[in-house]
């Protein structure tokens, strides 16, 4: 592997670009993104410079699509006549299905590996990227493909995990998006309360509504493309919520030992 | 303020004597508490030593009950006897209607004045003490009451609110026992999940179910204590999580902005 290209070079592909350096990649890096991007990711060296969507195909062997999801599904269309042989597509888009799809629509069969680093922050752009940001998170892989992008996924210090992309598409809608739903009805249903309520606020409340600062713009695509799981998730919750009262000491027991689970595990 | 006497000496007690000492406070701190309790203290320099109850209000000039609620009105029933004049009761409960009831019945006039520091870590114990645990948090007085406890509280870094003790039921009822009945019903219904929901998670679930640890044993007492406002601000959190998917965007954008003021306020 000896060029890799980010298209669209945000958080997660700024991220990317600095943790390949970090880990020893000394082949070029190029980013493929609007002209702010390109700029703010080469000043804090994420990238090495910007290119044409054209002239990384060409000159790349893994092409990184680091955007929201349906921005990866037109750059999948857009690649359909780019792709050569030994180039290998892969993203970091947060549901599955129907990016798998469509690379099997509009890709060469074996040009594509679709992934998901499982990991971010509340903020957003290169410049607020960071080479450890995937350490120790989860790497989902939808196929077990012979390539060496796994060896630097590895160096970089994520956790590597072959997931089939409706399993994956299922888990992250209980693991990821009913926990962002949770967040934001929290967040907005305090907005409406009248009084003190922020002046009154633990550190609690902050972390219950962190989340809630998430960017609509790349949640509209993730609820979007996981609209059944998401909505399974969120029925379960809000019977979860329902019932709650019926046998509190249980509940508290349960989650309890969920979330210690969890902590341990780190 | 000579003389502090801690009644319940666990997280929040052991914090209080650590807070007193690191502010300067050089008058004698003792402990009511279980032996084990007591020894804990003293390991940390918490409190100076142990008593009686009835030793500590004949010598105290401050008691500072931080059990848990119905731990507190146990104690006021038996310091009704015991209070003389010059003796201030305050407490840390985390309700404080019935709180303030139970000193209006068992106290003369005038020696009670209701608290209550917003600050907490889900583990419990002296041993866990932290002296600047209170450091920018508020501490709900349920009185303007002059005494120098106060001198004490803004001396320990807290920042003082007076409330009314309904209202302040009603503002915690959404600020702090409803995130904390969604985190735990988050776990609990997470932990119901077949398939690899853990090896998925990231920082945004950790956080989300770090209140599902809580102690059960403390939020008996807090839910028993204020069912009117826990139900209804759960019953208007079902309903936000009902109706959210009418309109996802503006309810990320109403959230966003919340949970961003929530930040900036610190």
């Amino acid at each position: 592997m000896n060029a890799v290209g980010i298209v669209g070079v945000g958080l997660i592909g700024g991220s990317f670009g600095l943790a390949l350096r970090k880990a020893g990649f000394t082949g070029s890096i190029v980013g493929v993104s609007s002209e702010r991007s390109i700029a703010e990711a080469e000043s804090c060296d994420a990238i090495d410079h910007g290119l044409s969507l054209e002239a990384a195909a060409a000159s790349c062997d893994l092409l990184f699509l680091s955007q929201p999801i349906y921005g990866i599904i037109a750059t999948l269309e857009k690649l359909g006549p780019l792709v050569r042989p030994g180039l290998l597509v892969t993203d970091a888009g947060s549901t599955k299905r129907v990016i798998v799809d469509a690379a099997r629509r509009f890709l060469p069969p074996g040009s594509f590996l679709g992934g998901h680093p499982i990991a971010g922050k509340e903020v957003r752009g290169a410049a607020a990227g960071d080479g450890d940001l995937f350490r120790n998170r989860p790497w989902v892989l939808t196929e077990d493909l012979d390539h060496p992008v796994r060896h630097w996924i590895a160096a970089i210090g994520a956790r590597e995990l072959i997931l089939d992309p409706d399993e994956h598409d299922r888990l992250l809608a209980w693991s990821s998006h009913l926990p962002q739903l949770a967040s934001t009805a929290l967040a907005s249903v305090l907005s409406e309360q009248t009084g003190a309520v922020k002046a009154v606020a633990g550190s609690g409340l902050m972390d219950m509504t962190r989340l809630g600062m998430s960017s609509f713009d790349l949640w509209r695509d993730i609820l979007g493309t996981n609209e059944v799981a998401v909505a399974a998730a969120l029925d379960a919750y809000i019977a979860k919520l329902q019932y709650l009262r019926d046998d509190f000491g249980k509940e508290f027991r349960q989650a309890g030992e969920f979330a210690q689970s969890l902590k341990q595990r780190g």
